[in-house]
């Protein structure tokens, strides 16, 4: 069963130019941003009510997400919905004849199970499906201890959201686990 | 201030084809359908969560729905917010130089009151935003009773979808108002 939007992903040419409208303009606040290797992008993340929008850049030239924005420019490149069972829904879908990118689920952001369906059968729209697993979290702190070690260079905005999200974490979580970044 | 996503319009070439994947292949409610005149469209209405899917279909060859099915073919089509207040979201915008569609907000289904940004300014976005007021529900409920009136013909979607739709006001709202059609 579909339970709600996750997020909504937009693909961008630049982090800081996009933030500069979505942040600074709209009004929506920033969460963090994160480098997804698997994506081969730089996500920020924005969170509004039970859902998202994430702000994504390709990192790379050769990825699925940089050729659609080479293709088609910047804007909406796909939908999320969470679902409370990601197997059960895909078995579903593949009875229907729907066609899937992940047959099975693959680990997304911060350990997402999640699982994309072709736009060929979803009338034109990127769909993903997203189930909440109790590995999320514990993946989640894994990350984030792991970017505070990390020596971060270049853009400030990946300086400045990657704070802001290990204080949220430091608030929220395990104190012993965030090395403290300011 | 930007309160959650509201909805995500999604420009389909045909209603009934669209629904055969997003409500029975993938499982979201249909709400209800309705003609939106001003929008020279028909809209299917699919709540998940706390925001919406609409399916929007042109029903003229020259509005501007129409015009981006054909130079980009079905797909994401625009996304919506509510905020808090909407004249007050237009005039920071404004100050700050946005590009905006409707200076002033305009009424758009169901009596909502909306205002579009022009994606020049959201980095390839169309971007809708909404401001509950109180009446709009008055104004749904107005519509409901002159689509109760009207002679449905056509698409079955629209009959069986229509008769949800009062259903779930009647359950909801002064029945003295509903013209039953089942």
């Amino acid at each position: 069963m579909i339970k709600r939007i996750d997020h909504i992903a937009i693909v961008v040419e630049d982090i800081d130019t996009a933030l500069s409208f979505w942040r600074d303009t709209l009004g929506l606040e920033l969460s963090h941003v994160e480098e997804v290797p698997d994506q081969q992008s730089l996500v920020a993340f924005l969170p509004t009510g039970v859902s998202e929008v994430e702000l994504v850049k390709p990192i790379t030239n050769d990825s699925g997400i940089a050729r659609y924005l080479q293709k088609k420019g910047p804007g909406v490149h796909h939908i999320c919905f969470e679902v409370d069972n990601i197997d059960e829904t895909l078995s579903t879908l593949k009875m229907k004849n729907v066609r899937l990118i992940n047959e099975t689920p693959i680990f997304g952001t911060a350990g997402k199970k999640i699982a994309f369906i072709h736009p060929q059968s979803t009338h034109g729209v990127l769909v993903e499906l997203y189930e909440l697993t109790p590995i999320e979290p514990q993946i989640r702190m894994q990350r984030a201890v792991s970017l505070a070690d990390k020596v971060l260079s270049g853009s400030q905005v990946m300086g400045a959201a990657t704070i802001a999200f290990l204080k949220a974490l430091k608030n929220n979580g395990d104190e012993k686990n965030i090395v403290k970044k300011n």
